[in-house]
């Protein structure tokens, strides 16, 4: 049985757009991590949390992105978010973007969750685990 | 004999820094992008110009992006583009990003020359052949 | 009698934070732009539109925030947008941020319709009247 | 006598222009704040540093832009940057865009020196007087 995608969507900001008349490409990004922020907010949990002292985070290590057909200002993108992997420290997101059934883009995300210490590396440190156990269902 | 990168420099910007006092992944893409058009205007081009009537512009259909270590505000990047593929429209590149000699990121972008006219869909079109020529040196 | 602002909410977004912790000032004119869009939009209009085989849009000519109090990562910030001024071809927009009662800025936004063609300089233009009708009642 | 401005240039770049095939409004309060850095930095400091154990930032309290001609993609403005105020812990600087002589905006932004502590509220403090002595010159 395939688990549902968690689903929102994203009206396409005038600042987005670029010269050639169409949402540039970096935005995309900014798009992805606001849904899957909003995905963990929905499990109750915030994206930088402190959980027993210490401030998590969780930066990227790896993102990637295809891009089907231009997204316009104002249009309204659904996006549609799976997990295809659930690691000990490490999450990766799979973003579908569609704008009326039309592909849009597709993209990629792998986040780490770290440790935030402003005088010491990042370092990786397991998802707590009530928040894994929220991530689950969206796991492809 | 390996082609001699095209290499440029930037310094990351306290407005690409985020709430973990890191430079934003995101931001990675902005940084490849000018770094892009920056090698475009050394060859006598620019990334959005009018050929023979038509505006042509380079947007992209796939990119992606590891991050090694974080970067910091005020850190003065080296970035080094090699072209990895030169395709008749499109051209794919890889942008390494180091500081001091520590790698921070490795990305890779694929842009597709296209003619921009806002009453059309975007259409790929050929690389003018000046501009190709011009790329071929950094061709790995 | 005050006429009632357009009020709209705006969730601070991470990739709007920076090192210092909270969101950039300059994201607030982000987030002013997109209000003033989905005020035009509750008018049955579009900020970048044609009318009769024009295309109009509105550029600013002039703008200035007050920041009272930070706003952080994922706080919900209200937004009331009061119309100041009505001119011919301008709109000088008030907006108020707050949070939970809290102040955190105030900003104003002068924009001028002009008519955007690709080859020629902009160029200010009446407000289509049946945009400004819609527009009237948030005049203060 | 008047003081020289600080002077630079910075390049418009294609991420910071829209669909209306100009720079964005919003970007020119990055460029300022990276003049501003620049400006900084060109007196031994950072916008962002450790005095005496303390974390220091610049966070704004006003900004405003009037703007008077658009920039396009590739520009190079040339920026000019006076000290109109230099208070005990706020700084507020006047910003002249120009392109080949025209006139392009000008900008005003009042910085007051803060200790960032992520445990507290942002405070007010004086600017370090070796800082402050760095400043004076540009000081109108």
């Amino acid at each position: 049985m395939m688990a549902a995608p968690f689903r929102t969507t994203r009206l396409v900001e005038f600042h987005d757009t670029d010269m050639a008349g169409i949402m540039h490409f970096a935005s995309f990004f900014h798009y992805m991590e606001s849904a899957e922020h909003e995905l963990i907010r929905s499990t109750g949990f915030s994206v930088h949390s402190t959980f027993e002292g210490q401030t998590l985070s969780f930066p990227r290590v790896a993102v990637s992105c295809q891009f089907h057909s231009p997204a316009r200002s104002e249009e309204v993108l659904d996006i549609a978010i799976r997990i295809t992997r659930l690691g000990e420290s490490s999450v990766t997101y799979d973003f579908e973007f569609t704008h009326e059934g039309r592909a849009v883009a597709q993209g990629e995300m792998t986040s780490v969750c770290c440790r935030i210490d402003p005088n010491q590396p990042l370092a990786a440190v397991p998802i707590p685990t009530e928040v894994a156990e929220k991530l689950k269902p969206y796991v492809v």
